[in-house]
């Protein structure tokens, strides 16, 4: 049997709920829902990178990227985003957001497939990020 | 070739359209979205659990189970649980039902990856899950 | 290690980011959010099909078709798809669309599962989908 194994980067707070976040089982890694909270600190609750979507946005991305990397995977692998905004006047700019910052990390395999869809957040959040990978 | 095989639990009423409520096929196991409805009843219309997140969230959870044993599955396979709410004001509550019920399973594997967002559903309806499997 | 390919039909107009209209990994082909754009015409902005329901379901539905067939995949291979509409009183009128193709794609094996909400979408568009295949 394969063992499904719990990603969970020392940056990350404790999940809110009994999910992970991140999971690994075979060559499939399954990131959970990211939002832009900074790297934890003791004693603290979660905080926002910050109220724009550029800061939330770049959070979140590095969230996700954290988790990746726990299991030993990267932005290469990922196969499917999932972003979450919860104004369609923030595309334009989201999109601005994550060109710049994957014409940053010098892919040399093809981005991930995306949907994009407008939903409700937590008051304060502006994005949400998940991601499926393939590994190997 | 490998099959894909719908997964069909009795206690289930038949899909409103052509979708299946499970699929398999290989390894990989994937849960149409599940609502609170009480097990089939020949003749009737499928009928919500009850009007509170509580009633609905434990009969959702029970349909998705059971059709990953339909499927020869189990929560400890399950890599990504999407929770669908309609009401921001329910996260706490959705939460603390989410991990009483996972905590009364008694899972040995680490708990799957989320993402809850909040979306329309059709009147009446509370929360809606889906889940992707990997098996073996 | 295993290629990830982008899968981009003739048909479809550039991403509006960073992403690939569908990619696939050893079995897995994922299929990035369609919506009801009809083929490219060079120096043209994208064009939906028309502004109902159906013109847009069908639409929708070809487009993720061609992503699948650039893959070397069919709808057979499909485990999941999911919907997105904006409006809970779209929901029968999808059902009657999405029954009649697929009913007309005469598929010899089960169904997708599938998942619909309810969310917002970029205006003058009424439904989004995509979806996760398993080849082999």
């Amino acid at each position: 049997m394969t063992e499904k194994i719990a990603l969970t980067p020392k940056t990350h707070t404790a999940p809110p709920a009994k999910f992970s976040h991140g999971v690994k089982k075979g060559n499939i890694l399954q990131v959970a829902g990211q939002v832009g909270f900074l790297p934890a600190v003791e004693g603290q609750p979660p905080t926002p990178a910050g109220p724009t979507l550029r800061e939330q946005t770049l959070q979140t991305l590095a969230n996700v990227k954290a988790i990746l990397e726990e299991g030993g995977a990267s932005w290469e692998d990922v196969m499917m985003i999932r972003v979450y905004l919860t104004d369609v006047a923030h595309f334009a700019e989201m999109n601005e957001i994550y060109n710049a910052y994957f014409e940053a990390q010098g892919l040399t395999q093809p981005p991930a497939a995306r949907t994009t869809v407008y939903v409700g957040l937590p008051a304060g959040l502006l994005i949400e990020i998940d991601a499926l990978a393939v590994l190997g």
